[in-house]
């Protein structure tokens, strides 16, 4: 398995400073990169890495030029990181392994299913009737989407994810919980990508609606009612409580849980572990997760937390104590 | 697909104010609901919203009778939101897909498992070695219930469910890690619904036991001899240690994780994320998680946390130099 | 299903008093174990609960002997927690179902994958080509190993498990996600056990590395080319983001999340939803997770906590002021 640097460049433009012939057998990452590999500096703070590299080709913006070139080979693009991504889409495109096309004859699909024929339905999948699989689309396997649920087109879902399983609604009656039926489904628009067993749940009356370009990380629960915008990213085991509407271009950190019945702007960026329990209607970064210490520290610094508000009152005691002396 | 609001009624009680040849074809909600939909209110707060509704009925209490009739018609019931709860069953039973009885021919399930002839093992479904699967449960989709575990009668269990993987129970043993077998199972009662993705593992030497009428959401994980008490409900991702118990009719918030070996009472609510660190003797609301702001503020305040124990040692000698002064 | 005092000594090791002809039904824990059981007492805080046993046989260490022969029969074994755990395993040896070799006809194995003779694949299981299954390593039921990831020999994968779902990577282009296509895979020691819907993502370039002993509780996130060091183990919910290496002989505590592209040194213990936002360079205990309160308390000190550095500026002024005065 190998690529020519001419070939490289050929396929996806920028400019090569050096022997086209020079065949490139894997990518790597600049500080482990040999003479064999092609690698890339996209962040300017790591260019003290470049001079030290063995790689045989370096991937940089216009500005490094000059001094990548002082090292040996470089394929000059105008965002060295999006050429890397395409670099790495031109491997798997000659080396992968090609996706099959049509559904697994393990997978499980209902006759009422629509299932684009250019679609991937992967061993062991189950899609139940009425549900809608668009063109391109990749279910890898272990796969279920719930009767009635819309997936776009050019989606892949990774295994084990549950598209469309009910959503968490019960009325309390007499100190029990009586089921609300689910009836709303799941809409998931086009490109989008939903990690391994992430969950998506029904909506209780409308849809549960994930909008085009969407990127779900592993293990990312999403609640019914929620709606996400277009090119939102969340990170593993991030969580959405039922009705909140996050916009677009938002990114959500591993692990945050937003609350529900929450409107988040377009462009907000919450912090891992943070928990959202207002809406946020403005873009830019959010955090709140308690900083880690070590545990002799934090043990102090914990029961010193839960009189804050007390020490609030002692200082304002102190400021009229020292104003009257 | 429609109801007459007549239908309804003669279906579940309640009083109509209004045409009962009126048909309605979804339910939704009051904000958005039209002609042709039925809503309802449940929670005063929202009685603004009734007015503009351009619902075709409302079920509302007794107290906003008057209220809902100068908009229009409207189903006088008790418990507004049960009431919902029940249209969305009859709704169901009316328009649903039927839930097949008996066993998915892809499902995988042993000789020695016992399945009530009235249960619903779906696709690709794993019941292993003496398990039992009470009457009218509902095994989804993928999902695995191990050997000797005991699901009651009318349970949902979501795709990708887990019960009864081995508990994480481990001697240490030369800085290694010595497996503790899981002799014990998981006993499931009746009316208990189980999320996606949600993990229940078997007991070390008893049994984990989860009581009649529990409802877990998604991605929930329970671990090894947790006892969770009737009627509690928890919450996505949430997590509860081994050997702990949870009392009845508690709520457990999204993401909260219940440390070992503790013990919560009856009635215990736990916000969102929470940890809960120590047993809970008393009923009562309970939270813990570090309150979002914008990220320069928070890398302030998380920063001053670390200080904090010191910072009340200086308001203490404050005290004391204001004392002296 | 009965084993004989003698019978386990003569298994086990360790010094038997009492009659070795006594039947043992069950293993229980010291407070509820009844004259057919066998229970131990690995942790002196607990001595008092040993006269008041009803046990057939206590398993003490040697300083706690002369105790428990007051009460009864016991066995004397230098880590009494250890010897429990050889007991499970010899109970679970003579009485649990033995595990069948081979792989199940449901599971849906590729031409290309390599899978031991003396491995389990259970039902309905997913073995990509080119993944490599070590000699009795046992996957249980519903388990993915993707494409070209290699699992070690006496594994255990729980239902459920990914291994080797892309990674999480994206360049953004132009307010979009472009897909980094994810061309390493995931190489898994000996001897690891992996819980029940945990995933572990194959590596962008390289491999994502999990050493021998590793043991990983339910539903815990595995980012792509993190590596994890020879037995640590990590409870149930626990995440680590893209990059990461952890050392070797650590503890990872429940729903703990570990941040991206991170260095964690041998014999660090973080504790329960602990995150982990810098490297730690030292051996040691970590904390970081907001003190439970109730609500009311939780609410004024989460208030008070936003002002928390400009209580500090007050408090500095006060300091000045009472030098002043």
């Amino acid at each position: 398995m190998s690529l020519l640097l001419g070939d490289i460049v050929a396929a996806l433009g920028g400019s090569l400073e050096g022997n086209p012939q020079v065949p490139i057998e894997r990518l790597a990452p600049l500080e482990v990169a040999g003479p064999q590999e092609l690698s890339f500096l996209s962040n300017p703070r790591y260019r003290q890495q470049l001079a030290a590299s063995q790689a045989a080709c370096v991937i940089v913006a216009p500005a490094l030029r000059e001094l990548a070139l002082q090292r040996g080979a470089c394929i000059v693009a105008d965002d060295p990181y999006v050429y890397f991504a395409r670099v790495t889409q031109l491997w798997k495109q000659r080396y992968g392994t090609p996706v099959p096309v049509g559904i697994h004859p393990s997978a499980v699909v209902d006759a009422a299913a629509v299932v684009h024929p250019t679609a991937s339905i992967g061993p062991l999948c189950v899609v139940e009737r009425g549900a809608v699989i668009g063109a391109g689309t990749v279910l890898k396997s272990r796969v279920t989407v719930s009767e009635g649920c819309h997936i776009g087109a050019r989606c892949i879902l990774h295994p084990g994810v549950v598209i469309g399983a009910d959503g968490f609604g019960f009325a309390p009656q007499g100190g029990q919980w009586l089921k609300i039926e689910q009836l709303g489904a799941v809409r998931i628009g086009d490109d989008v990508e939903i990690g391994a067993n992430t969950c998506i749940d029904r909506g209780a009356l409308q849809d549960t609606v994930i909008e085009d370009g969407v990127k779900l990380d592993n293990q990312v629960q999403i609640g019914h009612n929620v709606r996400v915008g277009r090119h939102t990213a969340m990170a593993g085991c991030a969580g959405v409580a039922g009705s909140t509407h996050i916009g677009a271009h938002c990114t959500i950190g591993g692990a945050a849980m937003v609350l529900g019945h929450l409107t988040l702007a377009d462009g907000v960026n919450v912090s891992t572990a943070t928990v959202v329990s207002h809406s946020i209607n403005r873009a830019g970064h959010y955090t709140g997760f308690f900083p880690m210490d070590d545990n002799a520290h934090w043990e102090k610094n914990a029961a010193t937390l839960k009189q804050l508000h007390r020490l609030r009152e002692r200082i304002k005691a102190l400021e009229r104590g020292l104003d009257a002396a």
